[in-house]
């Protein structure tokens, strides 16, 4: 492997010395970009785009051909593990995911299996591998799982919902069943993770999507345990380097300290918090990523460039922070727009890190 | 007016003491009750179904008839109000409501007027007065609106949004243009719980559904000042009792210390605090109301009572609490289990007020 020649992020990951804040975007790799765009209508469909080494690694490196970007995220979907577990993804046009068999009973829970990653998802390891070697060192690339309560309410429900009423009934009704269901994601997570930086990551995160709709009790029986497990699992070195471990849990911020103390690096922040306050409830024992509102970037350059002047300043001096959006950047984003966004955190952070 | 037979909402709303925990359900008078589904067949739609007092009055009382509960609030919609305002309020089935004339320019913004809500909210109004004398005394009414920000968000978008882009870009971009807006809406709200309030409502809540999208910054400038100046500007006696104010922003369980300082006498919590910790934060200034997830009633009587049982310990001995959901009951309840609830509340809550 070449050495890293930017490894910005994994510095400011670790809390270590950087001269400027570094960044990246959540959906880095997306539908706002019209090169994005071009792929997945070549793919065919989006399945195929992420099963195809070649299309992933293209995808995958499109907005580091823009931006001056501080890291790689695989392009990849959270639900290929339980695709792997045999439930059957499929994405509909304009409805987003569904599995053909969701589970709904006990027989189905203790027939799943846990899938080895490096057989049935080989070929996001293989587009690990090749994402490595066309970046050539030029930037870390974050590898990347849903939580296990996330991927539980998509395999419960069967498909996108708004009410969780399969996953929560399972929740406040048999827990014991749910608690067997998230022991094998987190196995199935653990192993996809490791084989991931076995393959080449230098980074990961883990995406809590859902885990903001559960209450504080309920988020760390059923979501914050399993993600810790997992944290303690990880192959936390690699190449010689700290593999570091980000935890984003969306509308978890009333539940950082908890979240501190599960043994990962970072968290991932979405915007209800300022940056400060975030910075002052965690101490030294974790790095921040965030936060910026992805609404920020339907404004103007002017600005965009304000609410990063803010976002920094609230953060303050010193390394620990990681400059990202609160969430996914959407897709009908002028690509014109992450530009400013970019170059004013690399501008306006340097004098936070003299 | 015949003399309330049960205040006791009245008086968990001012921290009176109680001999139990009064409870009602936000959106209580909806979709779950079969009863409620066959009048709003007979009334053709959900807008007929708004603004035809005797069907409003019949609807609010359904649940009453039903369960034990301590308070009716009254049936209608958030969106009366821009509807009021000339924006063409509409309901298409599945995709919830919209409007015809959606905000998306300064003239727009201008040339809307404050409504009279005697005027033409008269059918709100009639609704007030029929429920109050078909209730007869026997629970007190809430009357609501939705918070100005809230209502800001459907006006400039349109119709039902995840992405608020429109609103967020007014926000970042015309920061000057949104407060226009909210300031009229503000007017407009507070002149129609005034008016509410003058036709009989007992309390009042305010809605801030969409509070909880923005950041701490802009929930302060952008949504809980608006509610704050409503408050300072709402008729508070009626009748010769107080008319008790609940704020409630969904997903704002961060930011309690400062809606507690608003001026109202209660909050709404969602689920995604302890009472106990919420409790805690707000000291004596404020009662609490909440916070049962709602999909709590998808499990089992026997979980759903210990799950009543855990709230109560939560929040502990003394009045300050009135029990409800933490958002909207769901469509697809089965009306008994509600009545599991509602008989736990009041069953258990009793040591608590001894």
């Amino acid at each position: 492997m070449t050495p890293l020649q930017n490894d910005s992020l994994l510095r400011a990951l670790l809390r270590e010395p950087v001269e400027y804040t570094p960044v990246w975007m959540m959906r880095q790799a997306g539908r706002y970009l019209p090169e994005y765009r071009e792929t997945r209508q070549r793919a065919g469909d989006f399945l195929a785009l992420c099963q195809t080494p070649e299309l992933a690694c293209e995808v995958t490196l499109q907005p580091l051909a823009r931006y001056p970007l501080d890291a790689a995220i695989l392009f990849s979907d959270i639900l290929t593990i339980p695709d792997a577990m045999g439930l059957g993804l499929y994405f509909s046009e304009g409805e987003g995911p569904g599995f053909e068999r969701p589970l709904r009973s006990a027989a189905a829970i203790r027939s799943l299996g846990v899938p080895d990653p490096e057989q049935s998802l080989g070929y996001v390891m293989a587009a690990v591998r090749l994402i490595r070697r066309e970046l050539g060192g030029r930037v870390p690339l974050i590898g990347f799982s849903g939580s296990p309560w996330t991927l539980a309410t998509y395999m419960v429900e069967g498909a996108g919902t708004k009410n969780f009423s399969h996953v929560k009934g399972m929740l406040f009704d048999r827990p014991a069943l749910l608690h067997e269901l998230l022991g094998k994601i987190t196995d199935a997570v653990t192993l996809y993770l490791n084989a991931q930086i076995a393959n080449g990551v230098q980074a990961v995160m883990i995406f809590d999507t859902w885990g903001g709709v559960l209450s504080p009790q309920s988020y760390r029986e059923f979501s914050l345990d399993y993600m810790s497990r997992i944290v303690a699992s990880l192959q936390r070195e690699a190449e010689g380097r700290r593999v570091p471990v980000i935890l984003f849990t969306k509308g978890g911020s009333q539940w950082l300290e908890w979240m501190a103390a599960s043994g990962c690096d970072a968290l991932g922040l979405d915007w209800t918090i300022e940056l400060g306050e975030a910075r002052r409830r965690v101490g030294h024992r974790v790095a921040l990523q965030g936060n910026l509102d992805p609404c920020v970037l339907y404004a103007s350059p002017t600005r965009i460039r304000a609410e990063v002047r803010r976002a920094l300043a609230s953060f303050g001096t010193g390394s620990g922070h990681v400059f990202n959006l609160g969430h996914g950047i959407h897709p009908n984003i002028d690509p014109e727009r992450p530009a400013a966004m970019i170059a004013a955190v690399h501008e306006l952070s340097r004098p936070y890190h003299t």
